[in-house]
């Protein structure tokens, strides 16, 4: 998106955790969202989901995310939807509520905006049955929570959905398109087959909610989160490929591992001892205490698959590329050596220590990254380095002169002190959003040849670019 | 595991992926190991897999492991179990086959020794069948890669699975004691119900290998890999509570969302189907780079879990806490100025950066971490910190001298230099396993009362431990 772009103006009916969710994630990525929900609780509700997504969300950039679009809660659909460009449907999984409710926004919304339902139990064929534009209704299934869980199931009309996948990728989601209507889409059929595999272990006193859950964690979760099922397989598989995989474990298919034929009964008595089981893991923590621990894991799951630039961590980084020129500019080639904005962004929950602020390793994370953007900027970037060339730290100095603490903006101007031969002074200094200096660092670097490992005056375009710096007269002095 | 404990002797029976990945854990934690395997490509194929956990298990530590166990490749069962207290069977999953093994092993073991399957598919009451002592034959069952993945499932009779579990935890896992044995154990029944899951969405055209991946990973994986299924559906129940969840997602399971009934034919088709999917989605990288890949996410999210001590985090935290003893000493009160040893790691995977060694900002960490060692031993521990008392960094000075490597033993002496009032001066120096120096840093930290968040006198315990404090000579004249 840039900036000359009109912003996508959101509407979002029906105000639970998902339609919340939704509503979280269209602010805090910068557009305006209005809300309907007749339940009176709504406005209390959805800025439960909002806070929750303020702590969690922008720190998972390197980053600012844009400045928050703005909320205005509606009484009516035809107020919420008239402007809007995506109206998402968050209402409960009754096809007769939605069937009222999609006409009513139909009466009021633009002939070109998306209907985006948010439904799992429903194809988009059912939703657009008593529709006189069927072809404007789609499912967008999202994932609690929704506003930093990437994966949302698009399925519809094909003209509807390619037009929607960009506006969910400008969202930092990731839109996995359904080619065939099916019921349940693609996640929550797998997702099904587990959840009744569970109840029978609970029901014929197998396993606890803890110990399927503990299965689920300690073991291949760990492995799906980054690579899901088949890919897992065929590093199983070996050298020898997935179809000699397939021909190993396929037989077990036939065995009897499953209670295929038969779902439990859902009685008072099982509900009960599942109840019971899940307070018994689970009870001592509150829902937002689980929440937030949910959510703090979630944000340090992803920003560690930020490294190898893998699953979640790669959508991150796409997140990041189109966010950076908004703010610092990386790809522009520095022309003076005077303070420029170097980082802007939010210390994640991720980052913080027993002393409850950010512990003092992630100052030096944040002016590394700040020399980072320097050292694109004098034209030491990636193609730079795949020459066999880069810069090396050879001194750091931190002063900490103010804490700094989850959800915090932080933002660094960095200065060349001397650009000279082979060696690099940085200066930094980091702000908060107050503008109080909450950290100076001092940082020398060396030019370094990667095959050597050894010292050396910088080649081109580095050595021309630091040449024609312009050097202010306050750094001439200091 | 005191020193004086006599360690445990392991056998492995099996060298392919699963019984290499027991013997690779095995060594790495410090244990010796026998292997028998008649394949003549054993050794090359296990070194292969001890190779994979030595770049990669260590990393996950924030201490060093014991000393490496041997290695030795027998040329009979006998000589493999004689003298193993614990003997691992991961041989193909061939009942017949299975029972002449046992046979063989209970010639020649031990009666006091666990002899643990690995199989996913047999329970224990099928392959104690023909054994004299039958009480002996438990399943241990683990998962792929054994040396990363904590969750082993023990099955068998209460007696040796209560002496198996408390080994499993000294080898850095999670034992999970199934209390019913039932086909397939608890995880694989899940597994095996996305797979058929899966295998029907590849079969009907709906999804492909790639598409199901990623309804995983960009999904409810990253949400299992730290929760598993039933607390995350407790939070999704809001305060209503689980029986609420339960009531409003129940009815889902009587609609058609699964195949319920049917296994679809493996026929050569579908096969071909699933493995050319598989080469689209992951072809260009080779076995050992996706194991590169899956081992170093798994490092860094299973690392990123240990901020909130929580899932596999609060079990690498909990194998931390007891190696640490064995190097450095936190719960010693420190008695004197001069260097001591405060960290005693290995550089994990995910610290490297594009210059392909230790980014600059993890020798803060490791520096920082050194002090959290510092505080702990003079008195400015958890308690400490409850009661409202802490240091804060308010000054850190590193210089660069070498570089670190992922996979590289790092040790830090750190000493006192001052401490006078509430200021605390530290001198660090890092050290790597050749003994050259790393890096060096001065650390100036203030005592703080956590409620003002202002600096103040350091009080008891820790004004009298630094009182007392002996001060070497070379501190005072330097």
């Amino acid at each position: 998106m840039t900036a000359s772009d009109k912003k996508i103006q959101f509407a979002v009916i029906g105000g639970g955790v998902i339609g919340g969710g939704w509503v979280a994630r269209f602010l805090l990525m910068g557009f305006d969202v209005k809300v309907f929900d007749p339940d009176p609780e709504t406005e209390r509700k959805i800025n439960q989901v909002i806070e929750n997504a303020r702590r969690s969300l922008p720190g998972l950039f390197e980053y600012l995310l844009p400045d928050e679009g703005s909320l205005i809660f509606c009484s009516t659909i035809g107020e919420a939807v008239s402007e809007a460009q995506w109206i998402c449907e968050a209402i409960p999984e009754r096809l007769n509520l939605k069937y009222k409710v999609f006409t009513e926004i139909q009466e009021h919304c633009s002939k070109d905006a998306i209907i985006a339902s948010s439904t799992s139990g429903f194809k988009p064929s059912e939703l657009q049955a008593v529709s006189s534009d069927p072809e404007q209704i789609i499912v967008a299934h999202p994932f609690n929570p929704v506003y930093l869980i990437p994966l949302v199931e698009l399925v519809g009309h094909l003209k509807t959905t390619e037009k929607a996948a960009p506006i969910l990728t400008q969202l930092g989601m990731h839109p996995l398109t359904v080619r065939k209507e099916i019921d349940a889409h693609i996640a929550d059929r797998l997702l099904e087959a587990v959840w009744r595999e569970g109840l029978w272990l609970i029901n014929d006193d197998i396993a606890t909610t803890k110990e399927i859950d503990d299965a689920i964690r300690y073991g291949f979760g760990l492995r799906w989160a980054q690579m899901g099922m088949f890919e897992n397989y065929r590093i199983a598989g070996g050298e020898e490929g997935m179809a000699h995989f397939i021909q190993q474990f396929g037989p077990a298919l036939k065995w009897p591992w499953t209670k295929l034929m038969d779902v439990p009964e859902l009685s008072e008595e099982l509900i009960n001892k599942i109840a019971q089981q899940s307070d018994q893991q689970s009870g001592r923590y509150s829902i937002t205490e689980l929440e937030h621990i949910r959510d703090d894991n979630l944000v340090a799951m992803m920003r560690a698959l930020k490294t190898k630039d893998w699953g979640a961590g790669n959508q991150l980084n796409a997140m990041d590329t189109s966010l950076e020129t908004t703010s610092v500019k990386p790809a522009e080639i520095l022309t003076q050596r005077s303070p420029t904005l170097t980082v802007n962004r939010v210390v994640p929950t991720s980052w913080l220590d027993v002393n409850g602020h950010m512990n003092d390793s992630h100052y030096a994370e944040v002016f590394s990254k700040a020399s980072d953007i320097i050292l694109r900027r004098i034209g030491s970037d990636v193609n730079y380095i795949a020459r066999g060339f880069s810069y090396f730290t050879v001194d750091m100095q931190i002063s900490y002169l103010n804490e700094c603490h989850a959800g915090e903006k932080i933002s660094v101007f960095t200065s060349i002190h001397l650009a000279e031969g082979k060696k690099l002074d940085l200066r930094h200094e980091m702000k908060n959003a107050q503008g109080t200096v909450c950290a100076t660092c001092t940082q020398v670097l060396l030019h370094v040849d990667l095959n050597s490992r050894k010292s050396c005056p910088p080649l081109e375009p580095v050595a021309s670019i630091l040449m024609a710096l312009i050097v202010p007269k306050d750094i001439l002095e200091s």
